[in-house]
């Protein structure tokens, strides 16, 4: 991948191989950037995912285009059955700019024993703790704090304002968001009946390889042992990721989703925005969490849930057209009490079987 | 505006004026500045908005006061039937502190191309990219990135480490508080079946004049387009708004609200807390949506609306309230259906027809 | 405390006479550290809280042990019933890393006035208002941010990219997560029926001693008087909390709290975590809330309750329970109404008394 990245430009003719797209026109085409198609200028690939937008296709400046069989198309193409998957893997091998790197600013703070990669880009006014390593052409943007001891791989890209605490592992190709968080303390306090007193949160967190975390998001340290983040998981804005939870690999968690600790979730789990997961729970594999659900207890691989507490989802969705009805539903309950009561009453002057 | 807020002070007399108040005693006392009654100095003007703090309107060292009709007091006064809404008129137009250029720290970091307006307050380590424009008497704290391409219009105020990427225009008198992140890229990614690929975040973000924003918020760039938060909304803190959301004017969004992508809310919209929008909908003008709820199908304009998934909000009131009687209506309905198949069998020895 | 803090080591018997544990083997073992047992070195004290961890103990390079009674140990110990809350009081005498003075770094940006005490730790790129104070033996990593007239008490520690508006105070020993703010202006505006007017913000945030506040959380500052946090408070990351509410001592609020303006909450209050609490209520002391619930009236002292709008917390998951029945309770009862009309059908021809 950092081969790739190296790469000044792609000819259409291998990036329509890469996506196992179709090429139409030069495939000598040079491309070294993706953009819209307004915004698109000479040497960039574009795309065209909905039809409406044909007519900007005749008036973009893009050297090339992906998008579906049957659009008629002037300039020379890629032709994708998924063309938002197509142009998605273009623009990661591309890159929306090309990486150059920009060097090291000359104001960087760095503590005793960082080693620092090649071909950085270091904004003004970041600070790296003592013993810090910083792997090859990876960007940090201004403000961004790294604790001691803390390792940034490869082809990372930080935004303003990340702030990393000590004892933090984060992976190749990860992306972190402006203002997020990696390594604050797990909340963790024992009680002696009237004060709460701190435990140590001695653990650390480790980031695995193409992860990429929203901005202002948080995610704690361990308590003994690691919080870790799954390969390729994505996560939104505003996601708090409590001490020691384990996130599998290839996971969509969506904004202000919130995870209590030493939860463990399998891979390509998905959990719409604003779910939350109680502590020291199990979620299987491929299990999907629609939003606004509050996880209680442990979920099977491979289901689909909603609700609060969660159950089957298409249930949950009977069950919520419903809740409007509670009203009616006591005042009808009411009604045939009173019915039934008359019917004992015809029948028996009053008298019930003592049944119930 | 920016005239009005280079007055060294107001004239009491020109302020009962602006605010339609009535005016009682020496019109042509200076204001320049707003306190509450215990803090407030001489040229300042406080107000009363609560009659049980009548004694300290009697200690008080305000030059002025605002309040209701029919409350005694000895010091010059604007008379108002709406004495919160004239004060917080008053204090748009005069400002806590009148605003005084503190000027451009010389510790700035400008990237090529820059262009600074007059009258600045640039605190220090503040960090501009390329091609930045920086209206006049805009104040930044110190810890504010602003990205390459970006522009802050006059007389905009951003509190400190606020966070705003390239390509992201913010508009005259905008407010920003700590820690906000503008211009974050939205949460986009095409699956393959096993990993996902990043669709590259290529729009911007406009906010229009007179937008207040909360600490922490974050507000995601388009894909393509823009996402926009229309003139005059206020929103509150930790609110996620997701890529191409368009919020309309005047609207009022408490904290932690969530909204998913490309969802468009109209004008003069109010939403309490921790409300979540599922994507792709639109909220007519004039909706209030009650704390919590969450919103999964398009809301005509001036409805009142809660729960998940919201209805009409007196609907759900008495729903939510008849919630805690589930389990009852359960025992009873059991109770009913036992005592009917009792009435069947006593009337027909247990045969009941083949109507269900 | 400080005395305390300042000392370089502890004897194992002097720990176990602090915490009431029963001293093992060599109590004048010198312990100045605390770690997991898997990364303590010499010279400090791990504990042991979960027994299928034995096998660590064997090789743990940590001069003692804290573990429950009955587990055996060949390096010296405190035997306690509560080895966690044990561990955790020997953390807070001990420290995880002895308080050491770093020095005041020499980039400090410090406007006019402030005053700073002896023995700090003030790393690069903090930034002073005016006029502000700084603590014996406070701790402030890189891209905090202080404003005007603010206060950090003795022993207080803020980790990287705090931000401290103006008139804050802050109690001794208060610890602050990355990127939390405090004192960012309350969410208050006057609608003229078109526009919002901003209601100046114009009082403080009071933090007492031993407060604990999370990563990215936001405390607003009070329209006229004060937000306070109660002393010996935990709050947990991205917490919202709002103008003029006060927070009793001894709290827990987990993470993604949300508390709207005004509201009063007791001492040793426990909130899960996505709690929402609307304004001006009253929450007694001794609560707790289940997580994801909403608060819509007050709370009387010692209830335990749950959901929205939160009922007794036992009900609740009673009623929780029930939610997915609610198809089947709608069929059944229809089903029922059917029975019930035929029987009346049965007895009488179809008539029925008109006593509903």
């Amino acid at each position: 991948m950092s081969e790739q990245e190296k790469k000044k430009f792609w000819t259409l003719s291998e990036l329509a191989a890469e996506v196992q797209g179709e090429l139409e026109g030069d495939g000598a085409v040079r491309v070294s950037g993706v953009a819209s198609l307004q915004e698109a200028a000479e040497g960039e690939i574009t795309f065209l995912a909905n039809p409406k937008y044909q007519s900007s296709l005749k008036k973009t400046r893009a050297s090339a285009v992906i998008l579906s069989p049957g659009i008629p198309v002037k300039i020379p193409a890629i032709r994708s059955r998924n063309p938002y998957l197509a142009f998605a893997k273009v623009a990661t091998l591309v890159g929306k700019i090309p990486y150059k790197s920009l060097g090291v600013s000359p104001d960087l703070v760095q503590d005793e024993g960082c080693r620092l990669g090649r071909d950085l880009s270091i904004h003004p006014k970041v600070v790296l703790g003592r013993d810090v390593r910083i792997g090859d052409r990876v960007t940090l943007y201004p403000g961004v704090v790294i604790g001691d001891h803390s390792v940034v791989e490869e082809d990372a890209l930080l935004y303003s304002s990340v702030q990393v605490r000590e004892g933090v592992r984060i992976g190749k190709r990860v992306i972190i968001h402006c203002g997020a968080v990696i390594g604050s303390d797990g909340f963790g306090f024992a009680p002696d009946g009237e004060r709460y007193f701190k435990i140590p949160q001695l653990g650390g967190v480790r980031i695995e390889d193409d992860v990429e975390i929203g901005a202002n998001t948080t995610i704690d340290r361990g308590a003994l042992g690691d919080t870790v983040i799954g390969k390729g998981t994505k996560i939104d804005n505003l996601v708090h990721i409590a001490h020691n939870v384990v996130i599998g690999e290839n996971c969509i968690l969506a904004a202000q989703v919130g995870f209590a600790g030493s939860t463990v979730i399998g891979d390509h789990v998905t959990m719409a925005g604003q779910v939350g997961v109680a502590g020291h729970l199990k979620v299987g594999d491929h299990v999907t969490i629609g939003g606004r659900s509050g996880i209680t207890k442990d979920i099977p691989p491979g289901r689909t849930v909603s609700g609060f507490p969660a159950i089957d989802h298409r249930d949950w969705l009977k069950a919520a057209g419903s809740f409007g009805h509670l009203p009616s539903i006591r005042k009808t309950l009411n009604q045939l009490q009173d019915r039934v009561d008359r019917l004992y009453q015809l029948l028996s002057g009053g008298k019930e079987d003592d049944g119930d």
